[in-house]
């Protein structure tokens, strides 16, 4: 099992990743608007650290800051909608949400067509989640290349991430990133620079900040919180982090950009959406109908079951009545695929309505 | 011999600077506008890259850029005054003066005393730039940590850092700096966006920049000049240079901000300057009277001598004859000290009624 920042491979055991990470399982309860979200209900969000300080917020309706950001590369799929979800969750729970476009990260890991980065950010990313439900209100949705304001907070975005430099040394960010570049130090002082800049006196001043990642990402979180506490004249709260597991990809394997058969695009037509499932997505099913009626299949590794899981079926004793069929036999994998393609195109039919009119609302949310 | 941005000791042979870095000797003349000044006719200004680009612009009255910084630390000392006096000769000759306070630089690698830092840079650096003779035409002096502009210059400064970041491997900043920390690449980052910015589309356009150095900065351009041709989408014109020897320290070794006696400041008064020249300026003169006039001095090691040659005795005919009565040993080393004494007492009298005349033009120049 490899997890970093940059490559995820072999069989994920998330318990071992929250004793190798040092991150927190969710050891308390957590209140009925969290709850009632899928993400936690499901355990799909299941570790996090200094989530109290957040909690306490929600509670009493305390102002807080969501932070997360987006990198502009291929199609906004299912594994991207996620954290679009956790988005609008927390701007519906009161948070001011900092939303960054990550193209300079994207320009020194991957891409440098800076117009193309653009293009992708505002068209497939930004248009989603507009149709998904972020709202205006309460968001401050930037591009990295361009963070920068009238007046005051001008460059002090930038400015972090260069002092930021200061505060840490090789050693830790070796032994943090396993391997590191000159690029990827860069990237790693910017996202410094992403978490903690709402925390600046030109924005918010010190206030706790979420920033909600895969399990991947906790480096970044890792060395971010250990800098924020040695920049002593900014006083900055300590991050506060969620982690979720990961979306498979349709074939079980990761999620690729660059392998459109590894996820459903969230514009994916009807066709494309049942060809998807019914030719990449893993089966958990057993090899042949009499093997499958006697024995029954796993839905815990069928990634149709999965998609119902994280998305498609908020019903949880639905949810559960298709995974005791599945598991006894009853159901076979071709009616579990038929369920989810169903699932999935009647919410891709809204959404495209939705996307059509997001499209008209572009340039506000931009301005 | 060592010779980095961070370490110059051991005894200084510039020839072989000159292979080890790769720099040029001048290997053809100079225009009279630059022979008429003592750096240049001395060979104190010693070795270039690309400086034929900026003979054609002085020459053909074309524009170019020069840029140069200032680490806030310490008093104003003449080793500063040796990049204050190219300043304003480049000024002079029609260059736009691109002068950065590199005051996230001493952030990173000194002093984290924001406040004093930006007291440092102006009571000290910019009130005599302004006595020596900078102009506010043709002048863009800006601290690094607010560098940001109306409009489209906005952050186009720290932008360039951090793509810069992408355009270098670890293995060349360990070969060109020796050792390498987080601090010191951001800082080198910083320097490429301080020499390559003045060429931003929304700064002056693709435009010969010059950037006068002492050879231990060379490291700097290196990245620098290779960063700014694997920027593809910018279209830099290659950087140009000169190096100038080091100024000594008065006893000869090198000059520290953090010992008063090493240098001589521009605030000094008369009587410190006298005690210091007795007390701490290295004689190239014999033990004994008797041995000075039998064997004479060595004016080249002298520190007293050099001040002239650097900066006091315009008049290369009266140069001469210095070097050689001292030579000879009809000139002692305490008549030398009195003179050199004589000529720094002079200027500085002159010089610090203009600091006091400059101190009523800072704002006009922070604006």
């Amino acid at each position: 099992m490899k997890v970093t920042p940059w490559e995820v491979s072999g069989k994920i055991d998330y318990n071992k990743l929250i004793d190798q990470f040092g991150v927190k399982p969710f050891n308390f309860a957590l209140p009925k608007k969290l709850q009632d979200n899928l993400l936690f209900r499901r355990n799909i969000i299941f570790a996090h650290r200094d989530f109290e300080r957040i909690l306490d917020c929600i509670k009493n309706k305390k102002k807080f800051v969501m932070m997360t950001g987006l990198m502009p590369s291929g199609k906004f799929h299912l594994g991207h909608k996620m954290l679009a979800d956790q988005i609008i969750l927390y701007q519906k729970l009161g948070a001011k949400i900092y939303l960054t476009v990550a193209d300079v990260e994207a320009y020194n890991s991957r891409n440098t067509n800076i117009d193309e980065l653009k293009k992708i950010a505002i068209e497939e990313y930004l248009t989603n989640y507009i149709a998904l439900g972020l709202k205006k209100k309460n968001l401050d949705f930037y591009f990295q290349s361009k963070r920068s304001k009238d007046g005051k907070k001008s460059n002090a975005f930038y400015n972090l991430a260069a002092i930021a430099a200061r505060h840490a040394t090789f050693n830790e960010f070796r032994s943090i990133y396993g391997d590191i570049t000159p690029a990827k130090m860069s990237s790693s002082l910017l996202q410094t620079a992403d978490m903690l800049h709402p925390q600046l006196e030109e924005f918010e001043g010190p206030i706790p900040t979420l920033v909600p990642v895969g399990i991947d990402q906790d480096p970044h979180l890792k060395i971010s919180r250990d800098i924020s506490q040695r920049i002593k004249f900014h006083n900055f709260t300590q991050l506060s982090s969620t982690y979720h597991t990961f979306l498979p990809g349709l074939s079980s394997e990761k999620m690729s950009s660059s392998d459109p058969n590894s996820y459903i695009a969230l514009t994916d037509s009807e066709e494309t959406v049942t060809n998807k499932i019914k030719k990449y997505a893993f089966s958990g099913g057993q090899p042949t109908l009499k093997e499958h009626k006697e024995k029954g299949g796993n839905p815990d590794i069928d990634t149709s079951f999965i998609l119902l899981k994280y998305f498609f079926e908020p019903n949880d004793k639905k949810l559960q009545t298709l995974h005791d069929r599945y598991s006894s036999g009853s159901l076979l994998t071709s009616d579990l695929k038929d369920i989810t393609i169903t699932k999935i195109n009647s919410f891709l039919k809204t959404h495209q309505k939705k996307r059509e009119k997001a499209k008209s609302q572009i340039n506000s949310y931009l301005n």
